[in-house]
């Protein structure tokens, strides 16, 4: 499948474009700037401009799937969770519908769906995140969610523990969250489903068969 | 009726109660603290307490119809954008759904039906009053949405301009929005619309008959 990442330059979205290289896809890598495009051509992946607070419509153009990894991340305002993690997520819903783009995976957050748990300083956030999960759900599109614990930036395992609900926090290596994403975008019982997951012992690669 | 009006203690929200006294409804004030009271019960109105943060069910016993005029204000974080403006305006709309309460007005703001179009600064916000918006829509309530232009403390002339969509922004005072919002709480042709509302020629109670 050709799909294009959303957030490629961030850190889960570079091993999502590596990822899916690896599964045999055709990553196009969406990124903001003329400075972000060489890592990936030199590696060979396809890249397109696109910002998701302005015009980014031209990066859906003959796509099979979409996976959203962008967020805005710790260091801007509240102001840009509102842009980017919410609203950047639902106009990218809105564009993949408009382009008949059928598959669609979201990186969501741990407690995304249930934001009045979290912890106070996390709070909008979650509800941002919910927003988005929530309007995906309704949008008609292929979909599956994936709200990882606490991100690390240690090497991948290829062991993780995937469940629709779970009660335990944990934390998981960005690099297995990109790899189970990209696993699930081929599975068919993944469709249509939300998933929490941490780091755990089942080989990625047999989740959900 | 008997009118909750959300965000009681705002500035909108003080000229909403004393509106609906003068237009024969039974206004119930809901306020965040004990101190908020007074003010309101010295003048006969009757008042419940309720956080938009945490909990604010009982306030939707036995009300007939809730008007909205909540918000965090210009001296708080875009973090309470979502958590007030968005999420406190959502979860209204839930409550109301969830006890049976038919008619919600909102009060939202010029340009939250096409926030894209919005000043850089103002994005965020528009963005969140728009979800709220969209959900209160499609919440299968009996709605009305105001959409006021630059509010000002200028004392109400009762006369306005109200249209389901303006090209021309300006100013109103909150006097005249507050009489428009409980006006139209009653107008049957109102319901299940949006408006834009400025200052204008048009005597209030003369709107859309």
């Amino acid at each position: 499948m050709r799909v294009l990442v959303i957030g490629a330059n961030g850190k889960v979205g570079k091993h999502i474009v590596f990822k899916l290289k690896k599964f045999d896809h055709e990553p196009v890598a969406m990124v903001r700037s003329t400075e972000q495009i060489p890592q990936f051509e030199e590696e060979g992946v396809a890249t397109v401009l696109g910002n998701l607070e302005k015009d980014f419509e031209s990066a859906f153009y003959n796509v099979d799937a979409v996976i959203f990894a962008a967020g805005s991340g710790p260091d801007t305002g509240a102001d840009k969770t509102i842009l980017i993690d919410q609203e950047g997520a639902i106009k990218s819903v809105e564009r993949a519908k408009h382009f008949g783009v059928q598959r669609f995976v979201m990186l969501s957050s741990m407690a995304a769906d249930r934001p009045e748990s979290g912890p106070s300083g996390m709070k909008h956030y979650l509800y941002a995140k919910h927003r988005a999960d929530e309007y995906l759900k309704q949008s008609g599109l292929n979909y599956t969610i994936v709200r990882p614990g606490g991100l690390t930036n240690n090497e991948g395992t290829g062991r993780v523990k995937l469940q629709e609900h779970m009660n335990n926090f944990g934390e998981i290596p960005r690099e297995d969250v990109a790899e189970t994403l990209v696993y699930l975008l081929s599975v068919p019982k993944a469709e249509n489903k939300s998933y929490d997951l941490i780091s755990g012992d089942q080989p990625i690669r047999e989740l959900l068969v």
